[in-house]
């Protein structure tokens, strides 16, 4: 191997403090995952008051570090070594930085402590109030929670509304424009399909259960199928589904068990193992990348690409089903389907439900658009906490037809809120645009998805999107990534027609 | 109530930067026992190395606050403040935290960074050693650990011994010449009694064993009639039992199911829930003790002494084993004992056995013994690492009779040195002392143990624990906790002739 250029090497040498600090940052950034993930599955609810200030101690430094003059002046000096001539990716990383570390300068530090103190707060009130069906008492945090973030919003200070300058941190360059010309065939369309879906044979009679041990293992079947290594990711259980990396060969997914959904739980492993292979597939290989901004998710919507791709894609698939049909035959001990096509309509409900986390594919996205309008109310409207539950009823009525009985299947479903994230929702309806326009491209470059699933070829999928999609990281956008991959821009035609297909296979 | 004087009122205000200093480095504290709760029941193998570098970052800060120049002066102000009128509460907890300065700056910093991650990779390694039976593997790591310990004992330069020197943040003020009296005792009559202890009735077949779940329910059980709270402390599976406070209202115990041994969940859980319960019988009612040192444990003897005693005085009692008889027949479905006499003699082997952990009270300390001599050996006398394996087999040859077969059953089997624990072992032989002599005046004050027990009144003994011993805090050091509460100096006496008294029971 030839040496490297002696230029490479010096500019190497000159980046090496910037490069050591970011190692640090991001070994208090994963502290903090840590923190979160012990807090979401195994800490005991009275550590709740303790653990926000232990998340606030460690917000607060990683606000100092992305702040202060040492780090200004860092990535100063980075910048001036690196000129026109300098490696791509070295300039997009400090391009990141430099937007990164504006958004950080611009925020008061006692803000950010208050933010994190509140949010932590705002989980453990949301969860008692879930529990006990009370809004009321989950109202004064989440009207903290909106104050705070509106305060976020004006001290960033950006040429953009508050609900789309709170955004940019899910997904990079969104606007609400944008989504508006995403969304609006959405809206017109999906309606109309649901309404198409309910002349489909009607759904097997949902008198069967599976007992935690068996979801569990079928759980577990699914992902060593799936390339899982438990040496490298952990699995635990938790109110709220999720994935979470601690390191950089550290991850962890979560699920959880809800009698009555006997597919909850293992479309749910699907769904969170699609995140961490994503985060596993980042540029992540050396412990170069691990602190460097390229090697983030591209965007929220990226990433719920993936997780959808897997758990609609793959797992709601009809070649899938028929693979998985005498599994759950058998572990089932009987069998209520009596046919592969039957057991997949089961996995495939495409009828309107409460809960977002239960919906198929077809009514997920007006479940976002619900919360979409509701954030935009709450954070630029002027609509007050209090209106929220009224407001989420008369929404739901609205676009699909069903009004929860309570706010513990209304707007108490949701975790997002009561940690403050506003501006993330629209993420997930993307992730299902980004998932089918993708999906067209890996068809069109290594055939058809339900053939290799047929074959048990899924390896072949996974390697295409761990060549394609996951090392992109931060080099592109979401919406340059699908046109980097697809070869055109995002939009919702994939999507529906996909939808509009399966709900053909499915009558057939 | 009266309001305060005004002295009191303003030494408070003027110590506040003091307490919020204390305050935030208790929070980092408790993010490293978070860490450290994660690292040993759920992070995946491959995560170590990042976990060591979280966990060295967090040493290194905990060090700087430890030691810096602002905090010298904080503690400088307090106490010129507090003169020699002020409450002996403040005047000890200042007496405290400036010994306890004093150590922290002798210490190189890049000595904790190191020692924070040698601590990390010994764990690492030493898994993986114990799980091939490889003793070589984790020599070098050992090796470096000593090296680093002793290099830590040359800074402190405190006039004791090196070993000393490090025992003293496990038994404050404690001396090998002490150790010396409290255990010749202990190396003259243990194997005695263990020879008489031979000709006990013998142990019955142990041709049972209890599925997980079944261990799992005893063992909960068990904590809810010991007052186990949920939503204050959660269980989880380690390698190595522990118990651990991650904050004020936040505990976390572990417990291992070993196939073959099934009462050592069981009495496991009731040792680790005895050291959590000390801990949450620390002054550490409101926010102001858990930053101070007042509020921390007295000393590990002591420590053990409470989870000493409620797996042995208690859960290996005839009266608890009466009570227990029918349930574990009941879970087994079987009754292999035949009689409640029979079953407390399956409790308590007090036959020399290879593992520490397994050991009853008749050879546990003998197992200490060796690694106290050991230690000495591997700090102080010059012994290479290289020749612990044999030393440890000699020893154990001499001190209970027995050659372990594998170095999995020898020297690797405990925990403690891979993570540079030295100084530490000693406190378990106290505890089985200070238990002892605890018990005793105990049953003094509120009569015998086994009629509390076979009343089902253990809430009795947990309240004279609650009101005598828990709340002593750092107030004093071991031996003078031993000394406040049982009138006397400690000594071997009680140990041994509780153990006396116990063999007669069980021959009879």
């Amino acid at each position: 191997m030839p040496a490297p250029a002696p230029a490479a090497s010096s500019l190497a040498a000159s980046l090496e403090p910037l490069r050591r600090h970011l190692h640090t940052t991001r070994l208090l950034g994963s502290i903090h995952s840590c923190l979160y993930v012990d807090q979401n599955t195994v800490m005991p609810a009275a550590g709740a008051a303790w653990r926000g200030e232990q998340l606030a101690l460690v917000a607060r430094q990683l606000h100092e570090r992305q702040s202060s003059g040492e780090w200004l002046e860092l990535l100063a000096a980075a910048e001036a070594q690196s000129g026109p001539d300098a490696p791509p990716p070295l300039r997009r990383n400090l391009q990141l930085l430099r937007q990164q570390t504006e958004r950080q300068v611009r925020l008061d530090p006692s803000l950010v402590g208050r933010l994190a103190q509140a949010q932590a707060h705002g989980y453990a009130v949301w969860q008692q109030a879930k529990a006990h069906d009370d809004f009321a008492s989950f109202a004064p945090a989440l009207r903290e929670l909106v104050a705070l973030r509106q305060e976020q919003a004006r001290q960033l200070a950006e040429p953009r509304s508050p609900w789309e300058t709170l955004a940019q941190g899910f997904e990079p360059d969104i606007s609400r424009q944008r989504l508006q010309q995403l969304f609006d065939p959405l809206r017109q369309q999906l309606p109309a399909l649901l309404e198409r879906a309910a002349a489909l044979p009607p759904l097997p009679a949902e008198d069967w259960d599976l007992a935690e041990p068996l979801q569990d293992q079928l759980s577990q079947q699914l992902l060593q199928e799936w390339g899982y290594d438990p040496s490298r990711c952990q699995r635990s259980r938790s109110p709220h589904p999720f994935s979470c990396t601690v390191g950089p060969a550290d991850f962890r997914i979560t699920t959880r068990v809800v009698p009555g959904l006997p597919f909850s739980s293992f479309l749910a492993t699907a769904h969170e193992w699609g995140h961490s292979l994503y985060e596993q597939g980042l540029p992540r290989g050396d412990d170069h990348y691990f602190p460097w901004p390229l090697g983030e998710a591209t965007s929220m919507g990226v990433h719920e690409s993936q997780s959808l791709f897997f758990e609609c894609r793959l797992a709601r698939g009809a070649a899938f089903a028929a693979r998985w049909y005498p599994r759950f035959r058998q572990a089932l001990g009987r069998d209520p389907w009596g046919e592969a096509h039957r057991f997949w309509r089961a996995l495939n409900p495409m009828r309107a439900g409460l809960t977002r986390v239960e919906a198929d594919e077809l009514s997920y996205c007006l479940h976002i658009l619900l919360r979409y309008e509701l954030e935009l109310a709450l954070l630029e409207g002027g609509m007050a906490v209090e209106e929220l539950p009224e407001a989420w009823n008369r929404g739901m009525e609205q676009l699909l037809g069903l009004r929860p009985p309570t706010d513990r299947l209304g707007c108490l479903q949701d975790v997002h809120w009561s940690e403050g994230l506003f501006g993330y929702f629209p993420s997930y309806a993307l992730g299902h645009l980004i998932s089918a326009q993708l999906a067209e491209a890996l068809e069109q470059q290594i055939g058809p998805i339900e053939a290799k699933v047929s074959a048990g070829a899924e390896a072949e999928i996974l390697a295409w999107l761990a060549a394609q999609v996951w090392p992109l990281g931060r080099s592109v956008n979401g919406e340059q990534l699908v046109q980097q991959v697809s070869g055109r821009p995002l939009e919702a035609g994939p999507f529906l027609a996909y939808l509009e297909t399966k709900l053909d296979a499915l009558a057939g």
